[in-house]
């Protein structure tokens, strides 16, 4: 599979064609920072979600579901929320849900089931709905076509950092877009790390083959990544494609000759969204790269990936710099798939420090240097068979303790 | 179940007839704290063991599992040694375990196949075995029937507390005493947890019976413990069985009248010790008891209850005193079984914050109050069928990291 896009330098959301977005601040943040945001296209768009497997899955992620059904696959806008994740609000959270939909979709004009809602913050507290409808009457006026930051700022939490990305690429004559959007790990009174992530694309692409991509794209990156290995109620990711790019002619698929081409721009930006909330994970001081090669499978290859990257001894080895491959092994062991014990191969980026699962002398000054830069990329060859997987997670630190348990005291 | 055993004051793991023990320091460990330690008793025994399931199993594991095959469930002695896990070491490792069985088998003057070996520290280092056959010449000198403290003190690693307690009942017209003694949470350079249980009755019960009664204990007690998520390469709880009590006349079965008074005396003491070790987790303030209620089937109660005490952020909320119950919500509902997500029930101790899954306004200040205690005990009712589970686990500290970032550097 070639890599034949190119990123957009600045690009963001809104730069596919046929995308504006907005933000503004409506008062759900006691901070005066956008807490409300939506990205709308001109026409209804292709479009596809994937929700959280946490039972007690959010009301907004039901109605979003809901408007995707009935729409037969196509939403014209999102609307989203930080602030308050109305989950565990019973049958007033679901209508609160709702009228966020149905509201927002009058003040555009258009079809309710063309709009999806999401929210992240508080569990178990109500909407307040007054500042709600307030927000969602000011959102048309914020639209732009350079609203991406906008939106951006609207969707985080306690996150350090705006994550967003564009690639471009040309499918046949057409000059076609990828871009997406994500909010991390930040808790916040007294709510659990939600993963929100909203791409968009000019391509041209019916909504049942742009379901299966971004089942397959999440598999692979943000179905990868763990901060604390708590699975929030309120995790999802949704796609639009408008269709608008310059010089479509036919609608995208598989037998396209630049079908490969458009998954590996499309991967990009789901992987790159991924690993930006691993960074930005809390109390990171560094990205941890954990790739698992030539497993029996793929399943084994990416419980094993998750197993060590979310291991708290790996991750406290990472922040103190430690070379323990003990750890890894014994991750390695617990991830309940078989591995063959005699054939395991460890490196630490460049450094090997076990093969045929027997210990390498190996430098610990050069161990402790690589040990202590921003990222650290893990390598575990089983030598079993031809299946690999990474996943991506971030050290624990003392940060991550005192962001959790001081909050409310 | 009634439970008609009392516990004696001040008893160890010799309490129960038949049973010396011992300790030494061999030099494997740098402080001059015993490193080797064995129980031995009078008569071969029954005996019955339950492993790690890590793939990465040590070496000692698989010569006591020998050990008990051929000698068909005999044990008449156990010898442990800490500092060195003897893990991730080849055949040399495995060479090295059969040599402190049949070197301390031929020192005591008994069948090779009647003693056990266990290990922990280190891993991916080779045992050194001049230190350890010198230990092992002492080691019979240091045998008596008092020297409980001297073992106990041999098998810790970090761990702050010796862990040990005995109980007695009546079986007929018998005195039964049951004993236990473990090493819990510890970290050793450069390597994860390891947990070691080790057991003793003067019951007569043979061996298949033990076999099983450990199993089931083992599930409701050692099994329900987490620190940190890490399975460690070498756990295993050994129980031995002397059949030595005054008064026995035949042996204990299920179909004995003072059977289930003996399996209460049993599970007491493997749940005392699970609780020691959660007590006694890194960095712990505190324990954490998760009992779930009325849940479908007790795979699924268990589940939920493991789930619950083992998040990062459900830990780390104990730790900062924060009634923050929306993370225990989450982690009821990622715990990979069906729950009806409008019957929840939740209590904090006797305070309830969650009713038929809707929140209840509580006392923010005695919720504090009650979470600064050193014992939090969170409910989880499911109001959904009637099977029910206790897990334990400890809260997320800066300790915690500290222990396990800053050991080496």
């Amino acid at each position: 599979m070639g890599e034949h896009f190119t990123i957009v330098p600045e690009g963001s959301i809104t730069t596919p064609q046929g995308f504006r977005a907005g933000g503004l601040h409506c008062g759900l943040k006691k901070i005066e920072r956008n807490d409300l945001g939506a990205i709308v296209c001109d026409v209804p768009a292709s479009a596809a979600g994937v929700y959280t497997l946490n039972a007690f899955q959010a009301a907004p992620l039901r109605i979003t579901q809901e408007s995707v059904a009935l729409s037969a696959g196509k939403l014209q806008a999102v609307l989203v929320n930080s602030g308050n994740a109305n989950a565990c609000t019973g049958d007033q959270g679901e209508a609160d849900a709702i009228a966020m939909r149905d509201e927002f979709a009058d003040a555009l004009g258009i079809d309710r089931m063309l709009v999806g809602v999401a929210s992240t913050g508080v569990i178990g507290e109500l909407l307040p709905m007054e500042k709600v409808r307030a927000g969602i009457a000011g959102m048309p006026a914020t639209l732009k076509a350079d609203g991406g930051e906008d939106f951006c700022q609207a969707i985080l939490t306690t996150d350090l950092v705006q994550k967003m990305t564009c690639v471009q690429l040309k499918v046949g004559d057409a000059v076609v877009h990828i871009a997406g959007a994500a909010k991390g790990s930040g808790m916040i009174h007294p709510n659990m790390a939600t993963m929100l992530g909203f791409m968009t694309t000019d391509a041209w692409i019916e909504p049942a083959q742009l379901h299966q991509l971004l089942r397959e794209a999440t598999d692979t990156s943000f179905n990868m990544v763990t901060v604390d290995g708590d699975t929030s109620t309120n995790d999802m990711v949704v796609v639009l494609a408008s269709g608008l790019a310059a010089g479509g002619s036919e609608p995208l698929t598989p037998a396209h000759p630049d079908w490969d081409a458009f998954v590996a721009g499309f991967r990009f930006v789901a992987e790159y969204l991924a690993k930006a909330i691993a960074c930005d994970g809390e109390g990171a001081t560094k990205l941890i790269e954990v790739s698992v090669q030539n497993a029996d499978n793929i399943d084994a290859a990416r419980a094993i990936a998750k197993t060590i990257v979310g291991s708290s001894l790996v991750k406290s080895a990472c922040f103190g710099a430690d070379a323990n491959w003990g750890r890894i092994i014994a991750a390695t062991g617990r991830a309940g798939v078989p591995v063959n014990v005699n054939t395991v191969d460890v490196r630490l980026g460049d450094i090997s420090v076990l093969e045929q699962s027997r210990p390498v002398k190996f430098d610990e000054e050069l161990a402790l240097a690589y040990l202590k830069g921003d990222q650290v990329n893990i390598y575990v060859n089983l030598n079993m068979g031809s299946a690999s997987a990474t996943a991506w997670g971030c050290d624990l630190t003392y940060d991550y303790v005192r962001i959790n348990a001081a909050y409310r005291t």
